[in-house]
């Protein structure tokens, strides 16, 4: 373990006329000894306070010492050894941060807590935002706004975060972020015009450590702030955590990460090579875009099943409360059922006549919508429905999806058969059932022992930034060594979509394990 | 020649589709590749001013790279080439400050200046300014207060220097600083309570370079601020810059550097060791404490000569104008010549009837004086005059010096005839003669050929930083190598200063050029 910030336990002999040299002189040639001869960098805004409180030690205690790429950095003295040295991990998500304090002492994860995106006010998803910071809000521009904006969330959670453990923010000497590429451009208020224009190039994709006070962090003023790199405007730092948290990166056999958001991130490979993409999966899996779509939150329908021979319809919310909308992973597993139960054809168009469906169709102005909750079940609170338009924009998504993992596959001369393992990330990974995925030909129709969730791997990639050292290292050959391709000005992409825009696929072959009803 | 900062000439591939790193990153590459595979970091506050550059130079041109000890700051980005790449060197003195531009392209000197130092306001000499620093004014804090007005009048010359070469002070991209410890100490904002107290510690001897805008200075924003470093309280940056200068850090054959402002400052040494004092030579050297005393400036006394035999006194103005008050150079011509025209006996005490004082010798309440410019003479200006309490306070002077520079000889086992050379720095350099300072006994009786003046040898180490990567390895070396012997607390010293308080010496051998009056 080699935390990005240490203690180093020094004793100095004491100033004499016989041996006069400046305070912070002495404090770094101690300093230098235990760091095995490395001379210790002091940054301007910190002589002062790391000469005084080693002066008022009584020139011994703690050195704390951050590990830059360019050398150590002196950051603080202390006279006595803390209980805890902590590290902050944040995964900065466009709708919610969630993060986390770590014991840089020993490794230990200490408390995690989430917040809301305080940029959602300016912008619901990415594109607007970008578009918001070029706009002026009164004599604001768009952009400082949305920096303050997540610098308050941020501040909002180390609030939280020290308070359940009883330090102070101030004690937070190391931030480890991770976050896709716009929202880092945010944070740290590069102008993020070229991210979503031709050829979709970031400021930067890997900005050096700095100190937090220079971004206006209220923690630790010489706080080192780590931003794990991202590879393009599409691959950003979460994608490289989710690597590194994986080990994919060093596993033998080849295994395969698949994140999915708005955008779905795909990398195969092993320790040998990476390669990588990002297409648009569209938004039928993300909360808020399908009618009565949320995010997995209390009260989403999380997973729920058609009886295929009754038609009966059950389901489970997370935390057991009310229906208040239905999340992707219910989605997917209510467009599976509707399909074995034959309510809706492999085009994923609704069958209203079919017997499984009684009392449960309605017919809107838009089309035929599957009722899951009703007004009278609902008891005065929303009834969940599920529309054709919602089916229709699923079935592009998935279709998306699986466009995306053969396309990716074939580029490498790998089939889906030489998977060791798919890791799949985020609350997708958590939530869905991968069997209901391949009922729909989302996933490819493997073992379900293959499919692994990772949870949330953004925020254990930056855990891992801040207490091992070579996993630092791991991170910047992960993007020396990936390969990207860019989907969108692929040709071959575009047939494979127009094959999968079925269920599960128009070549019945390759989902062997799932009901074929082409025939209806 | 190695500058600080140099100009590198670098030409990226655009970005494409096939090639979508970010901006930044894209020259930090093609960067590395002329920096021999350096990798140059970029400071937080320089990431959207040097990506945005290099944006708009169409992604080649000139990467402005200043070198850190901690390796290469990738810190601007020029598309073309300009005329001049500017460093400002600057000797922070007490009083004036004096500064230089160097273009760095070739290591030439552009232009220099000096400018008053604006915290004369809040205290003349050191000490005052000491206590100044821990006092309020206001709601403001001494120490605060006298590093702005240092600030400003560095603001001042650099506008004054830019201005002729018709240059931006935002064009000048490092600035090296050398100064005494105290002054430094001003200009860093630390707390100077211990340097005047013993034992003596600085808060820093030797900080890390930083960028120009985290003091506040008005240059370029990340213009690097190098700062020479200093040995301890009384032996400053101003010095290292002397022996780097001098060269008597490489010299074969061993030399002495002396520095005369209230302190005596001086070094014996050559490539092998060095070995350096400071020791209070009192004040009658310099500028303003003698009654008629004043800096070497316009209108004062430089030079003048009593003729042995008749006393006619002739004298030289700087600048030739009307005679204001006299100078170091010009008191210690004058009492030589007082001694040898016997107008005053080995004690420095006046013999008013001695022949050739004839309608020279002023009785005052406190004693004789010397007419140097009588009131007629001044034609409604001050008259100038010499009295014995002025020659009482060059008695100690000398006595000081000569005793500092036997009893730092002693200590190595050195005899003065083994100097190769005597260099003499600052003002009192530059203007002194050294014969009469033989005469007087202050300076050992050798041969003139040995005395060469530096010149302001702190300006001149100042400006070596800024061009010469060797110079900035030595400046550590000579810090590392040197030995600081503590005069004030050596017995021995106070016997030799009873024995230099005659002129030239109560051991009339040691000067046998002098003639000896010892008789009268």
């Amino acid at each position: 373990m080699q935390s990005i910030v240490k203690l180093y336990q020094v004793k100095a002999r004491p100033p004499s006329l016989a041996d006069n040299t400046g305070d912070l002189d002495r404090l770094k040639k101690v300093t230098a000894g235990v760091l095995e001869g490395q001379n210790p960098v002091v940054a301007f805004s910190r002589i002062a306070p790391v000469a005084e409180a080693f002066r008022q030690s009584g020139f011994q205690g703690f050195a704390v010492v951050a590990h830059y790429a360019s050398g150590p950095q002196l950051i603080d003295f202390y006279a006595k050894k803390p209980e805890f040295l902590v590290g902050m991990a944040l995964d900065l998500g466009t709708t919610h941060l969630e993060a986390s304090l770590v014991n840089l002492l020993n490794g230990k994860v200490l408390v995690r807590a989430a917040e809301v995106n305080g940029q959602l006010e300016f912008g619901a998803d990415i594109l607007a935002r970008i578009h918001f910071a070029a706009t002026k809000a009164g004599n604001r521009n768009g952009l400082d706004l949305l920096q303050e904006r997540v610098i308050e969330s941020i501040h909002k959670l180390a609030a939280e975060l020290t308070r359940q453990i009883k330090i102070r923010t101030s004690d937070i000497v190391a931030l480890s972020v991770s976050g896709n590429t716009t929202m880092v451009h945010f944070l740290l208020k590069q102008n993020p015009y070229h991210l979503c224009r031709e050829p979709y190039i970031p400021v930067v994709n890997a900005p050096d450590p700095f100190q937090a006070y220079e971004l206006g962090l209220d923690l630790h003023p010489a706080s080192i702030v780590w931003v794990m790199p991202s590879i393009g405007s599409y691959f950003g730092g979460d994608l490289i955590s989710g690597i590194l948290a994986s080990g994919l990166d060093q596993q033998d056999k080849t295994c395969m990460l698949i994140d999915v958001g708005t955008n779905a991130e795909v990398v195969v490979g092993n320790r040998d090579w990476l390669i990588a993409c990002a297409g648009a999966a569209g938004p039928a899996l993300e909360g808020g875009v399908a009618r009565m779509g949320m995010r997995a939150d209390i009260g989403a329908i999380e997973h729920c099943t058609i009886d295929p021979e009754s038609g009966k319809f059950e389901y489970q919310t997370i935390g057991g409360t009310p229906a208040r909308g239905i999340c992707g992973s219910g989605v997917i597993d209510l467009v599976a059922g509707l399909y074995l139960a034959r309510i809706i054809d492999i085009r994923g168009k609704f069958r209203p006549q079919q017997p499984q469906a009684k009392g449960r169709i309605i017919e809107q102005k838009d089309g035929f919508a599957y009722v899951l909750v009703s007004a009278e079940e609902a008891h005065g609170a929303n009834p969940v429905l599920l529309s054709q338009v919602d089916i229709d924009a699923l079935m592009r998504s998935k279709a998306a999806m699986y466009s995306i993992l053969t396309t990716i596959t074939n580029q490498v001369g790998v089939s889906f058969k030489d998977l060791h393992h798919i890791y799949v990330a985020g609350a997708f990974g958590k939530h869905i059932s991968p069997r209901q995925a391949i009922v729909l030909g989302m996933l490819p129709d493997l073992s379900l022992e293959v499919y692994r969730p990772l949870g949330n791997s953004s925020l254990a990639g930056a855990e891992m930034m801040l207490i091992d050292a070579s996993a630092r290292e791991r991170c910047l050959e992960v993007v020396g060594k990936i390969t990207y391709v860019e989907l969108n000005v692929n040709q071959e992409f575009m047939i494979r979509f127009s094959g999968s825009r079925f269920i599960p696929h128009t070549d019945h072959a390759l989902f062997p394990s799932v009901p074929f009803y082409g025939e209806s």
